[in-house]
């Protein structure tokens, strides 16, 4: 980067938030996606650390008058490159907008700044006695700006949905340098092109967000957890809209495949308690009341069994519970350590166990490992296509763009919760067309005539 | 309109739905804000019946051609002058979309042409066992196309929010006749920005919605309706953040002045029950166990009771039930023929007391009669601005301005529910900064490079 670059940052956020070297930086030039991202081309890159939006404002006319490229960057724990420079850019790290600046109990809404870790707003929300803040997308290192601008997703969303449903009010920085407030503590607001909703998902391409105001929600008493187990996927799944059918709304509705549980249980040194059958699902249930626990539990076991399950445990303590869960939430680090890439897509419910089926059969011509976990509740599945001694296999690109085309040909989508980033953006066609291509490129350039926020995430730079 | 404009559109849609007197098109021309539209100047605007999204594209091409305003409506039941022309004008009718395509019982899901109307959707759901469609915005004559793209609330947002929640798939015709698919039977979706949301509440500025894949629900057996009333405003609002906060989340919490509820009663000749006290609390409640439905009435009247409640009633029968919710969905047909505007401003739940005190003391200011109801569950007021002697007050212009003002100054907006249309483009300054109201033009160019698509809805032509 140009010394007077250099320079001009220092004089705006000080001297000791611009770090240059490659020794304080190289940790800023990764995410989740090592496997697939290459930024030994971006290691002339600089970091700046803001400290307030308005040091943020003054950096991005800077760089919007110098052309030169801004990568917005929270906690590093994407899944798409979203956070990856691929040139010489300023990677500006919201670490330091780490003050969470209101709960506001009576609206029930928590507004934070951008760099605050879901970690410390959950230790926040548990000084009260009855806050819940409903989106975990797994590693509770992410930054809510990050959450917002990749519409974070998780295992929850079968009863709260994504990350969307909850973000009322935002504070951006745009490309050209205006600070924006878009929203507030509301319910509804129909004034104008929905611009916060614009905002959320966009991967930083449109604007840096510096705050966020989020819902809250009374927290529910009582929880429980059930595992059940299949001997073939079509059961397994078979099961999941008869539960949604029912009534209840469970707070998740996960899906594994055995080797999977398997791998990740002996990778934490837990036990899998089932033996009988070959596909899991694991059913969470939050309640207000035991007896609704209880009562649900009956109902889905009663369900799940009519639907040929093979094994059905009710975790009933705490302790089992966690170990439950536990196996579920460390598949990614169990596996991840083998893995070319994890894939994220979703399909229609009712279509998850034609569509696997496809995808085993893919994997299986290609003669590929693609263990797989997934949100069932909600049609997101995790396949991962694992490295062949060691390196990723030559079929890697092939079997991912027919898996791909797969989801699209189930009405589904090629990246559910983890974004198109900059890992999937020569994939985008498949799910798009080149009309819906050419609006999402014109509205970036509405935001950001020059092209210099977050260049080469979702839409290629020209 | 020109004859040979007549003549093509003919060739698209046939000769048969093509209308051209003003005897056959006049009910075209008008919408619920009649008071606030002046649409003879369209007068001499066609009606175009298409029967197919091909059609539509076919007639966007013509129109994007030749350069002449295209006017997108729906069910006509719109509160912001949304779809009315106030220039010669191609308007478009999606009457004959009236197909609902699919109901999707495995997904919940229903697919519908966008000319349904909702009382179509929820006799077609009547057939079902257990199918729930929650967004309601009151006029049942409402068509799924116009609630999409004016994102329909209600008084059930407390529970289901609003339309944006529940729309998860579109077909839109584009201003210059291209066919795009966005979104599908998903719950997550992040592939690329979010062009779904973005044409939601879009007010037909971007696209003419053609089909909408909705969420459905299972639905809630039992229902209840608790009245409360109370001496005073403050203590009467003070109490729905004190609800929302004990974990129960009714179906809705509606607010009434006791003036209204009178004159609503009245108007449809029904008894009010209270007599005690000047304003009025309704909290729906919805639920799947009829001991839920009893034991969170008596924790809801407790709560009422602390708070200085003078009388309570819980509606057991559903004629009880019946009879207060229809004073409540009365209100708009009994005070509308004497207002000169019906305003539908939100703020921040908690602050609906203090903002309905200011607006309050404004109207005294001006000697203006202001009666209000509202969804209190969600913050959004409706406050009648009303005639003198059949008259629109000198003081309309000022008295609106300052109202909306108010709701800005407690963080809230100029419009919940009813959209920004054509009625409310000059206030629109009052609520977006000029950087916001930029953008949105620099976003409606993109879809819409010759401005021919409902011009003049949302922000000025130019």
């Amino acid at each position: 980067m140009r010394a007077e670059v250099i320079e001009s940052l220092k004089q705006i956020v000080g001297e000791d938030w611009v770090l240059t070297s490659l020794d304080q930086t190289k940790g800023y030039l990764y995410d989740e996606t090592e496997e697939l991202m290459r930024p030994e081309a971006a290691e002339d890159s600089i970091v700046v650390k803001p400290g307030t939006t308005e040091e943020i404002a003054e950096i991005m006319k800077y760089a919007n008058k110098e052309l030169i490229p801004v990568v917005p960057r929270g906690g590093g724990t994407g899944l798409c490159g979203g956070a990856i420079p691929t040139e010489t850019s300023i990677i500006l790290s919201d670490e330091r907008l780490n003050k969470i600046i209101e709960i506001d109990e009576e609206n029930l809404m928590a507004t934070c700044e951008a760099g605050v870790t879901l970690a410390d707003l959950l230790e926040k929300l548990r000084e009260y006695d009855n806050l819940f803040f409903p989106i975990h997308p797994g590693d509770e290192g992410a930054h809510i700006g990050g959450m917002v601008v990749e519409n974070a997703g998780g295992a929850k969303a079968v009863r709260h949905g994504i990350m969307r449903n909850h973000v009322k009010g935002l504070e951006v920085v745009l490309p050209t340098g205006e600070i924006v407030n878009l929203g507030g503590k509301l319910i509804k607001n129909n004034s104008g092109l929905d611009l916060l909703h614009l905002m959320i998902g966009s991967e930083g391409i449109l604007g840096i967000v510096t705050k966020a105001t989020l819902k809250l929600y009374p927290e529910s008493k009582y929880s429980g957890t059930l595992l059940i187990s299949f001997d073939n996927r079509r059961d397994a799944i078979g099961v999941v809209p008869k539960i949604l059918q029912s009534g209840i709304i469970p707070l998740a509705i996960e899906y594994m495949e055995r080797d999977i549980a398997l791998e990740s249980a002996a990778h934490i040194g837990e036990k899998w308690p089932a033996e009988e059958g070959s596909v899991d699902v694991i059913v969470m249930l939050s309640e207000n009341k035991e007896d609704d626990l209880y009562e649900k539990s009956e109902v889905i076991a009663e369900l799940c069994e009519e639907h040929n399950a093979v094994y059905t445990m009710i975790a009933e303590t705490t302790k089992e519970q966690r170990s439950i869960l536990a196996v579920r939430s460390n598949v990614y680090t169990a596996v991840v350590h083998d893995a070319a890439d994890a894939l994220d897509m979703a399909v229609p419910v009712a279509s998850i166990a034609d569509f696997m089926n496809d995808i085993f059969a893919l994997a299986e011509k290609y003669g590929a490992r693609t263990p797989s976990v997934g949100h069932a509740g909600d049609g997101n599945i995790h396949n991962f296509i694992m490295r062949e001694n060691g390196e990723r296999p030559s079929y890697f690109d092939e079997l991912k763009e027919a898996m791909y085309k797969t989801a699209v040909k189930y009405g589904g989508t090629i990246t559910a919760e983890h974004g198109i980033g900059k890992t999937r953006v020569s994939n985008l066609a498949i799910q798009l067309s080149q009309k819906e291509i050419e609006l999402i490129k014109g509205i970036k350039k509405v935001f950001d005539p020059n092209g210099i926020l977050n260049p080469g995430t979702i839409v290629n730079k020209r």
